[in-house]
Order: C-alpha cells, then structure tokens, then sequence
C-alpha cells in the first residue's frame, strides 16, 4: 500500500481575550487529532508555540491559534468540527482549510465537497479552487467572523513531487538514519536557530518540526519513488529572501515539478532554478485580506521516457 | 452533478478462423454494453464496419475486433469479462484496455487496480502507466496470444481539455442544434467521405461517429467549464499526415492542454501550434509489437489566472 503524502491543513484563529489555548493539557492535542485519526508521536515547546509530531504531519499550538497539517488517509475536518464543538463557534475567528490535489484521490475517507458539506453546518465559508482538477491544484474553504488580516503574518508552504538524484536515493533507502538525513538537508544552515524534533518512519518516511519563538517550519518526506512528495512549511519573514529559501528547497530536493502556496507573500513567478521552469499562476484575496498565491513549476523534460511498468 | 468524460478504452481482438462478430446480431451487442452500464442510442454499418453510438460513448465492431470506449462511471472491464466468458478465451487473440486519468476518480466504481485485479483471473497481461499520477496518464493493461501486430494498424486518439474560444461557447450552448455543431465542426473537410451518426445530448454533451469501409472515427464532447474535454480517435493511415490532422483538432477546441496516445503512428514531439507547447512524452514496444506512444501537450499561459469560486 503506497502512502498518501499529499496534506490537508486546517488554521483556526480564536479570540485571545475568550481563550488561551497554550494553556491546555497535551490529553486535549492527543483526543483533537485523533478525530482525524492521527497520533502525536513527540512535542517540542518553548513558552510560545507547541509544536506536536504526528503519525500524519504535524499541530501547532499558539495562545491563539491552531495549525495542523495532516496526510494520509485522515480526516482532518472532523477535527475542525470537533474544535468548534468543544470551543463554540463565538470564540473562533477565522477557519482556513486547504486541501493539496491527492495521488490516490479515489482511497480517501472523504472527498473535498464532502468536507465542504460537513462545515458549512457550522460556518457560512466560501469554497475555491486555485488550479484544474487535471492538474495540481489545491482546494480552498475560508470563512472568518470580520477577521482583519495582519498583513505580516506570512506562510509559504512549497510542495514539491518526484524527488531525483542524491534526496531520491537517501530518502527511499529502507531504515535510513536519522543522522544521515540531518546532515543532507543541513537545515541549521537553511534555518539556524530553530528546537527541531524530527521522525523517521518505517521503511521510509521522514518529519521534521522546527521551532523559534513563534516561527515554525516543518517538513514531510514521503518518498515513494512513482508518488514521492515533499511537504516545506513555514511562518517566517524572510525580508523578501523567500525566493532563495524555494530555491534552496528545490535545488535539495531535485523535485520534477514543485507548487507553492503563499499567504501575504510576495512570491510570484520569481523562482529560477538551473532547469527551465514553466509557471502556472493562480492568485485570489480573501475575505480578512489575505493575499492567496498558488503557483505551479514544471520542469521542461529532456526528452520521452518509459512508461511505468506495474 | 458533473459529467465524467474521460474514457476507458477497450480493443479485442479474435481469431477470425474462429468467429465473425458481424454475423452477431444487435442484441448481442445491447447486452455486452449494458454490463458497463451504458445503452445503445443509434447504429450505422457498411458491412465491413459496424458503429454504436451509445449513452456514454462508442462501440465498432468489425468481423475479428471490438473497440468499445465508455465514459461516465461506466465499468468497462464488466464488458470485457462478460467478452470472454460468452466466447471462450482460445477465440481471443488480445486484449488492450487502456483507462485516461480521471476529473472526479473518487466518483468511479473502480479504480484502474480493481480493474486489473478483475482481468487477471483471466489471462496474464502487462500493466503499465504513461505518465505520472499527479498529472494527466492514461493507464494500459495488455495481453496476447503471441499476436504479431500489423504496423498498418494504426491509432491515433487526440484527448483534449479545457476547450475555450468559440468551441467553449458552443458546446456549452444547452441545448444545442446538431445542426450548429455540424456546421462549426465542418467534418466534410477534414475527414471527408464518412458515414456520420450523431446525438447531442441534454443539457449538453455531443457524440459523433463516422465510418468509411473499416475506418472510423469519433468525437465525444463533454463541455463542462471546469471539466471539459474532447476526445479524437481514428484508425485512418494519415500518410504521416497526422500532425495536420492533430492541429486542427488543437485549432478547432483551441483546449489548455491535449494529450496524444498513438499507436504506430511516427507522431512524437512534432505537434506545433500558434501558442507555444511544452511536450512531455513517454512511449513503450507492447510484447505484440505496437509501438505506443503518449504525448502531452501544455500551453505556456499568459499570466497569473483568478481562483476558481466553487
């Protein structure tokens, strides 16, 4: 059975004066994402912001705010739902969940009008989607009670498919060490300063979260050679550098193509790599005055290849 | 709810020292499609081919082959079994079932591994993909009974998406005249002298046949804004002509992507049109000897586009 690396996320804001939600015991984070039928394997903490590895992905906990990312064939709306349940909808202040166009669509537990379906019980959202549905795209449902969003708070995720080359090799080696991943991506280099806390699953499989003061980034690897996928997410202002910070990702991972979906960045049709690029661009503003961008890389290829034999 | 346009496709081939399927009479024929859950619409025939326009696509049947291909949530491969178990599988000399990436895969009945699982208790064929999961590929599964194939059959299918332009308006027209569609097509020109059948159906949706001794062609059009695609298929020998013929389908749809899977034909990377193309193509010697090859074709787009409001 291959693994489905591509993610769901969902971003709960709620009202810092209703509510603080650092205070809550790790039992709440343990039962929250098993309503999506996922485990917290470890955590990370440093006084601002909980980091939670799980089986599927990662949770983020702020005072005030919720990430959490999930793979697989979870069901991460039913943590939404549960969170709304145990909170109230009068403490939330905004709901954004993200849906990545899957390899295996036709396995999951729920389809994105499903998802859909099940909020609208609760929130009046609007639903998009950035990108065709014959290509990669990603699913969009946002609904906020008269958020306005600070301009300042950044997210690039870059969402890389088909990793080659040496990332190939070392991440579809069975029981790789934990030790000979860490000194490939170097991440101190790419991102000092960060408390990480990484994973490596077996017979492949590999999560990192890293924490600093209210940044965070993390990564996910699943590396299956015909469905390999590479999940890089983060909060921090790279003072217009994101550019680089892609580059650096790509140039890593050797992805054959790669999106990104940013929030409040300046990101466009900026990247260069050493292989010819052609971007596809999708941008929308939501609501609260988030300015969305999702874009998508291919690599021009060099010539026909085989068909895959199964 | 949506229309499934991408098709399945089968072609099986029989011993004719062994049987004439065109002494089969049409009841046959209304009971093989049923079990893929279609129906018959209307039937032509020249004695040498015989063509059903049917509710979610096409069957031809000549004296030694069928080549069905259906659409929707149709399951194909019902067909195929039934095939075989009503003509014993000695008459049979190969079988190629191909399956196009699909708009809504999570909608259909199986998945291209049930299919697989479903003919290999009968014979012990080959699969393959051609391209990757994440963007568009057309599945195969083949067997023969050491068939040598013909390098004079020859096939060429066009699989068009998201058409725009005046072909977009006037598919997407409800209830369009056949009349109106005929005269855009202009099929006389391009592939002159054919027997054409044909049915629009409600609220829109087009399906054409032609026959001209033992060739045929046909076009089946689902126009949906945001699932559109055309499909071309024909077995005519085009003189290496095929690319003209290719161009013109691409001018007449004017689609944002198409694909070209083809059988014998020398058609590669060859395609141009007025907007620039990026090829990307895989190709595979099937154990018979058909050379197959799969060619997509992407518009480089002008410019960041709007997210898609659902």
């Amino acid at each position: 059975m291959l693994f489905e690396g591509a993610e769901k996320k969902a971003e709960i804001l709620i009202d810092p004066n209703k509510c603080d939600l650092s205070t809550l015991p790790k039992e709440y984070w343990v039962d929250l994402v098993a309503a999506s039928g996922a485990t917290i394997l470890s955590t990370i903490a440093n006084g601002q912001l909980t980091a939670y590895l799980l089986s599927e992905s990662s949770l983020f906990v702020w005072p005030e705010k919720i990430l959490m990312i999930t793979c697989g064939e979870t069901v991460l709306v039913n943590s939404i739902e549960k969170f709304i349940n145990d909170f109230g909808l009068e403490k939330v202040r905004s709901i954004i969940y993200q849906r990545k166009n899957e390899y295996f669509g036709h396995r999951q537990k729920s389809s994105f009008s499903d998802d859909i379906e099940l909020l609208k019980k609760y929130v009046p959202g609007k639903a998009l989607r950035f990108g065709n549905l014959d290509s990669h795209h990603t699913w969009m449902f946002h609904w906020d009670s008269s958020l306005i969003a600070d301009p300042k708070d950044l997210t690039l995720e870059v969402l890389m498919y088909h990793i080659k080359g040496k990332a190939g090799a070392i991440f579809r080696q069975e029981n790789q060490t934990a030790q000979t991943i860490r000194e490939f991506l170097n991440l101190e280099a790419l991102l000092p300063g960060f408390t990480c806390d990484d994973f490596v699953f077996s017979p492949f499989g590999y999560s990192i979260n890293g924490i600093r003061g209210r940044e965070y980034f993390t990564i996910h690897v699943t590396p299956e050679e015909f469905s390999s996928y590479v999940s890089f997410e983060t909060n921090i202002n790279l003072n217009k550098d994101e550019t680089y910070l892609v580059e650096s990702l790509v140039s890593l991972f050797n992805p054959e193509s790669f999106d990104t979906v940013t929030f409040n960045h300046e990101l466009g049709l900026k990247v260069k790599t050493e292989n010819n690029l052609i971007p596809v661009s999708y941008h929308e503003r939501l609501d609260s005055g988030y300015e969305v961008m999702f874009n998508m890389f291919q690599k021009i290829p060099d010539g026909p290849q085989k068909a895959i034999t199964l």
